[in-house]
């Protein structure tokens, strides 16, 4: 671990009972610093990204392992909607050894939290390799990747010491979030005042991430009914799909359950053939354009005696809390930044769901922080 | 379900328990029809294609769900690795909502059995109110897909009656592979001499996938082991990787077992905190270039106790298979139509592992054929 300069957190372990449980609940600060490396004072998203010449990239490929990965997959999401930029992400792993086409006119984009992750660093170094400008958004400043790619955005999230990722995966969001603002202003891709509506959900989201936390208690009570499970399944559409994949990897790393992330749509295509009474289903859907879609599914998977788990706001649980065992009501907020809140949730959920089962949080069997070797 | 004209497979089980049985033993047959459908008498893919502006399309997008998407997912490898064309895949229940960003100069690509599953559609009838060219990659040549999109081909591989799809995937990707090679012919990404080899591999399929169904025996007993299960890992890179996650799915179908598939790079950022002794875990690794990466990731998990099952040919098997507990030796083959050969075992595993369990193979609970709602 390198501990970062200016960084206020210590690392020790607190009042907290694991590194994991302080992480999660440091990230309205953590977060907060990461909105100020790349905001303004007028709480632009400007800070940082003046060595990018945006008007050369039209298209962007983002490269990442494990959860990084996933912060990637919801940067998809944002460049596209809100910048109208193209984004093509792959797994490092795969990206590296397959020959890859990157056009010129495409930004490499690289995400890991050490800086080191050894597929993830090869990535970037083929990238290098074939003229194409490469980004590499990192937790540890001294780190190679920093050094060796033509541009570097440190996420600030300060030294990570629990083994599964929390507060470097939403400092990892809130990052890509203002460089999705930040190309949007030349694009023009969006209308203005919707690109301001989001930037202020953006300056926002430390208060509402706090508010979130407020659910620890009711999340450690329902995990109870979790802990038992054999198999666990989380759905979600748009962005909140990859928060799906990314809330079954935590859940798979500190408690060992078999949890696995849709996306929605796909349930019926054969994921439901699992479902049977009592297994775990974790819907996660706020109420917008496509809540209806996903109730469907829910209805699905409670038709055939799922045990529903539907984290939401307050206007999806109005319509559909009587068809889950168990529902969490998130603050209200843009759908901007709800993966972020989405996300403190289902942190909560696999830390206490872990402990519930007794294993070693912090350190869990047969994994490493950071994977610098293949 | 739509009859074929001038298909010679009836409807009916024949010898066989389960239409999925005679349907994966067809595959000799069904994939031999479509190489019929796009290859010349001088065994050129070159039929069907006749309609596709080549020189117009610098990229491809190809959305589908479930098995097909996993089809797609396969062809993304052959497209930039035989006609160095860049291709984007999606899943229709995502790209149908998040307004993708489509360029001109791209076509995009639908597959789907039926022709009817409703988020595929939506895509098409996106990607054509878009004005980008539309091509259907369909089994059913009256369905709604088949008359929609732009360009229309057929992969004739008789009517699929397991919910379950076997024989209509096997034969998706021979015809993806033949319009791959196709498409290298204009674009002379690869040398002459490669693509001949490639295309004549192609034309043997057949023959090989009749080889590697002589291996039924040896996967029925060592099924046996598998049945107890309550979660199953498979495990490829490249092209191995996408049909690990179709491994995975047709073991969840029919025999209700936990089953994921992954990309071995990915093992470490996660999944392998849930290998304890007795796991099964499948590796899919032919011996080529990306075998010794794999067996790092077989060695890691063999040394965490997992049962590992080992598909490969017999020069990884010379290797590997003192780590493995059991070993599946499939026929030599060129790696360009290696996934085909894969398939074969991995669907003979899943289909024995359900029998053994006693399921309704046919017809899995919870599922549909065709899923033409959303």
């Amino acid at each position: 671990i390198v501990y970062l300069e200016n960084n206020i957190i210590q690392a020790t372990k607190g009042n907290y009972r694991h590194f994991m449980l302080k992480e999660i609940f440091e990230q309205p600060i953590t977060i907060g610093q990461t909105l100020a490396t790349f905001m303004d004072e007028f709480g632009k998203p400007a800070n940082g990204f003046e060595d990018i010449d945006f008007s050369k990239y039209k298209r962007l490929f983002i490269v990442a392992c494990g959860t990084a990965y996933y912060a990637g997959a919801v940067a998809k999401y944002w460049f596209e909607q809100v910048a109208g930029i193209p984004v093509e992400i792959d797994i490092a792993s795969e990206f590296r050894y397959r020959q890859p086409i990157l056009d010129k006119d495409c930004l490499f984009v690289a995400i890991s939290q050490s800086g080191e992750t050894a597929d993830t660093l090869a990535a970037l170094r083929y990238a290098k390799a074939h003229n194409v400008g490469t980004l590499a958004l990192v937790n540890v400043t001294t780190s190679t990747m920093a050094r060796e790619a033509d541009i570097f955005l440190p996420i600030n999230a300060g030294p990570e010491i629990g083994v599964a990722s929390t507060k470097a995966f939403t400092s990892q969001l809130a990052a890509l979030a203002c460089f999705a603002l930040a190309m949007s202003e030349h694009t023009s891709f969006k209308d203005k005042e919707t690109i301001m509506r989001f930037t202020k959900a953006l300056t926002e989201l430390p208060d509402t991430v706090s508010e979130t936390l407020r659910l620890d208690a009711q999340i450690e009570k329902l995990c109870l009914g979790l802990s038992s499970a054999k198999s666990v399944f989380y759905l979600g559409r748009d962005m909140n799909f990859p928060i799906a994949l990314e809330a079954a990897l935590k859940l798979k790393e500190i408690s060992y359950i078999h949890a696995e992330g849709y996306a929605a749509g796909e349930l019926k295509h054969g994921p439901i053939a699992l479902i049977e009474p009592g297994t775990p289903v974790i819907v996660l859907a706020a109420q917008d354009p496509l809540f209806d879609k996903t109730v469907s599914n829910l209805r699905e998977v409670s038709a055939r005696g799922a045990k529903v788990y539907l984290i939401t706001d307050k206007a999806g649980a109005k319509i559909a809390s009587e068809m889950a065992e168990e529902v969490i009501i998130l603050p209200e907020c843009e759908s901007f930044v709800s993966p972020l809140i989405v996300t403190i949730a289902i942190q909560l959920m696999a830390y206490h769901t872990a402990v519930h089962l007794g294993t070693d949080v912090d350190q869990p069997r047969n994994l490493a922080k950071s994977v610098t070797v293949e």
